[in-house]
């Protein structure tokens, strides 16, 4: 019986790592076609947010399971809860990546309003953060998880110049306004990507410590839960 | 210690009651500072979610504790699972209108753009459909989050109709386009919160029923796990 808990154990692990290198990829898929103008590529974020969908209905399901048939002990608890969080998040950043490529396939019906780099390079950070929250997860690395947490500024210090910029393209002509609110909402939501990595590094925290970071309320401890 | 645990889980739906009415103050407020211009209010705002995470934090801890130290029966566990999701929630609803109250704050700077009816008119309808699907979920009432889900389209509609013509106001004036796209942001948001109603109203369905409804996956079925 405790073997086949392990084993269950392992295979949630499993699945949220399948699940996050999905996520990735509808980042990377969603934000290459809009670079590379690629209506193909573009559509096949759709087909990835089904396939992480499904996961996460399974996640659901399986950390219920445990919950359920098992009478977890502390840290199998955590892990369990963790989880079911990490899920959540996961399955929003994918969310996400759909409505980037809503804005990108409006954008491939017009031409390109300027060659697009920031953009590109904030999605590389927003997809290291989630590589990293879920390397920390596996490895129960408190240290990356917080440095997951810290590059979350980055990547609004990068989002804010987007922005800026693009007001400046809509004051010079009004042909380009459609196109640059376009642009300015695929920066929110990699934003909030990488806000939605900085929450799976923060359930990460709560994993290892058993303690919550959640709203920068550190010295609250769940400790003497622990029985 | 049968009596113990039923206090402890009307205690924890008491916190989600007084969370979600912060919640709703916080878009009402933020919103009605907006729309009358007056500064204090809207920081009102910020007071307000401090309170929201403090209940978030404790909700948070008192899920995990009722996990942890008793064994809940399936329609237990549901009901504590679906509290840890719905504290999310709320806490989730409370920041976009900590969004909206920057917006606002960088609104006020300027002269208004235009008397503000639809904002207000759709954070109206973001605010009931947080409500209704909080007394759903203190009702177990199936039909009422069933229409909470339905009305998430409304919001949505009314967002796009703000969003066009928010973009005519741009394109007449480039001097218009700063305080736009700040609208357009603020309806962002609210069109956000219809969703997190929207995800709550999905977890009382879940409650209910034990199955989940999330993705339109309906046929899924819990209840095997129901032990």
């Amino acid at each position: 019986m405790e073997r086949h808990f392990d084993e269950q154990l392992r295979e949630l692990k499993e699945q949220l790592l399948r699940m996050a290198a999905l996520a990735e990829e509808s980042i990377a898929t969603a934000v290459s076609g809009l670079k590379d103008r690629n209506e193909e590529e573009t559509r096949a974020v759709f087909e990835i947010e089904e396939q992480v969908n499904q996961l996460d209905i399974e996640i659901d399901r399986r950390c219920f399971e445990l919950l359920a048939l098992k009478q977890p002990m502390a840290v199998d608890l955590r892990f369990i809860v963790s989880s079911d969080r990490i899920g959540s998040e996961l399955e929003r950043i994918a969310d996400q990546a759909v409505n980037i490529a809503q804005r990108a396939l409006d954008l491939l019906k017009h031409p390109p309003l300027k060659p697009l780099m920031d953009l590109p390079r904030m999605a590389g950070l927003a997809q290291g953060m989630v590589r990293d929250a879920l390397t920390a997860f596996v490895n129960r690395d408190e240290a990356l998880a917080r440095d997951v947490c810290r590059r979350d500024d980055e990547v609004d210090a990068l989002n804010d110049q987007i922005f800026r910029e693009l007001l400046t393209y809509m004051m010079q002509d009004a042909k380009n306004i459609e196109r640059a609110v376009d642009l300015i909402l695929v920066g929110r939501h990699l934003e909030r990507i990488a806000d939605n990595a900085t929450n799976i590094a923060e359930d990460v925290i709560y994993l290892v410590k058993g303690k919550t970071i959640k709203h920068h309320y550190e010295t609250r401890d769940f400790s003497e839960s622990e029985t």
